[in-house]
């Protein structure tokens, strides 16, 4: 099920020829986190993840480096949120010109240093290397109690589908960014928060979660296979998404979920409650002040589909996901193919 | 003092961004690992470590992506090594072009996979993207006992200097594999090996430790500055020095010392020993079944000597270690840097 996806296929040829380790909790794929037994008498795991940047600046979808330093920062904090984990701090290496251009390390670092303080975590340290390009990767840590760590694996058909914020500005960032690259986009359009806070009011509510970093549509594809699930998600699109999102998609005549179907995601946490915790849900959101938002539910089944009036239009996402392998070199023509893929789906 | 060496400058216009962050031990520079505090109530630390591979692929210095991986790996849990830590493991980044050659990723994998076999650690997880060079970043993680943690910082004058196995090979290796590409060098010409059982051995013994990553002479300069002490350095080649290192210095007519003046290093572990710690130095590392090698000692005073004869000779490490920031770009140019300092203090 999970070999349908390119990208799995890649890492399953990498991580085949590693032993498992015997610490970790585990298994490939089911966490945004690795999980890490520290020692049997001390009652929290490490919680460990890494991300890289290069594509996103190359490309053109991060230009300014205190973004390319504030994602880096998020997206690796984010896989921490997705786990519950309270983070440690991170790690980063950074690679660059030997000239870099005025100011470059100075922004890199501030957004990077920005988005910890937003979080009320901290750099703990990093390494510096010259190259041809601009890499930076980060590598987050974290703490969770052994006994309430979240992971990908635990949806049972029945349980509802929620998001900790609304959807699709990521998708439409990108889509911005990529394919009118001339037009100017406020700073404050696209500032993703991990929501660490939200992760952590999971503990023991969830039965499953998994960050969307890489979108929606690819994370319930990636739940999906994982926990053999049918996912349906609702089409009650003013609530699931981000109103910029749908001004772009109206202004532009796309389908506003297509927002959903980019790689390119807002890292909110997608999760999974059972009926009978939707009440603690509720609760344990309200006092750590946030809103779930309820997107749709897992039935038995395999799929994605999206509720459509009274049908529900099933979703090739494993094409959707595999699409998306020419996002970065292609981005017109990645738009083109998910358009051609809505009106065959006819929503 | 640390920054009259332009790559300090460079992490500290990064790292003065950044707010230190109070569970951390050590201060910046000071250890080749970071130290985190876990929990006031748990006795050990969270050591981690980031270290990345981009200009050794891209100038030629590591060919095989088998010997890419090794090093990716060895690099960072040497590291842990001079901590005194034991490896919970890694995660690593790997990017490359979409379609990497035939074999590249397994070889990749595989020498990540065997370097962990060797240390008895494992891969904890990773994030694979693509890209238009090769690019690979690690961050290992380990734990060390709160008491017993080794840092860069404690030498005082009198101090033994010891390394943990003989030195240059490193130096030699770059020097053959960037000045004469076309020369075949069997693969297990070098094949460094993190020093955990060694740095284990440490712990409580030596009043500081670093690897020699960067070569030996880029090692003691950075212990000086941070000690305030002075380092004399023996001039027993062959005790001190990788018998192919003398080989291949003396078939060029390279003197022996430079190959420790490469900023390609061997990634033994140096560490001093106050005076009355000797003897349990040698019988620690006689029950874990390693040598240490006397190298030298540490005085009163500044700066890095080579005992010639009656006389020692003073080193412009500033020099060396400023002069290999063209070590990459410019190989040759690099190497008769090297033989004109030589020349110049007449050893």
């Amino acid at each position: 099920m999970m070999d349908q996806i390119l990208e799995n296929r890649r890492i399953a040829a990498i991580a085949g020829r590693f032993l498992r380790p015997p610490h970790r909790l585990n298994r490939l794929h089911e966490s945004d986190a690795e999980l890490i037994t520290l020692d049997p008498g001390f009652d929290r795991v490490l919680a460990i993840t890494t991300d890289a940047l290069s594509e996103e600046i190359s490309s053109g979808l991060y230009v300014e480096p205190y973004r390319a330093g504030w994602m880096l920062a998020m997206s690796n904090l984010s896989d921490l949120a997705a786990v519950g984990a309270e983070p440690l701090g991170l790690v980063v290496t950074i690679t660059c010109a030997p000239e870099p251009g005025e100011g470059f390390l100075e922004g890199l670092a501030d957004g990077i240093s920005a988005a910890c303080g937003t979080i009320g975590t901290y750099v703990l340290g990093g390494d510096t290397n010259q190259g041809g390009r601009t890499f930076l990767s980060g590598c987050a840590v974290g703490l969770v109690p052994k006994a309430a760590v979240l992971t990908r694996k635990g949806v049972l058909p029945g349980d509802k589908v929620y998001l900790s914020g609304p959807a699709g500005l990521g998708g439409v960032f990108a889509l911005l960014r990529l394919t009118e690259p001339a037009r100017p986009i406020p700073p404050s359009f696209y500032v993703p928060v991990a929501r660490i806070r939200e992760g952590i009011s999971l503990r023991g509510i969830a039965s499953a979660c998994m960050d969307t970093s890489d979108g929606v549509l690819h994370t319930l594809d990636t739940l999906m296979r994982l926990n053999g699930v049918r996912f349906i998600l609702d089409s009650d699109w003013p609530k699931i998404l981000h109103p910029e999102a749908l001004k772009v998609c109206s202004a532009r005549d796309i389908p506003a979920w297509l927002s959903l179907a980019s790689v390119h995601g807002e890292f909110e946490l997608c999760f999974t409650i059972p009926p009978d915790r939707e009440e603690a849900l509720l609760m344990a959101a309200r006092q750590a002040g946030w809103s779930p938002i309820p997107v749709g539910e897992a039935v038995p089944g395999t799929g994605v589909g999206i509720r459509s009036g009274e049908r529900v239009v099933d979703l090739d996402t494993a094409r959707i996901r595999n699409m998306a392998d020419s996002a970065a070199s292609d981005p017109r023509r990645y738009v083109a193919e998910l358009m051609t893929l809505a009106r065959e789906a006819g929503i």
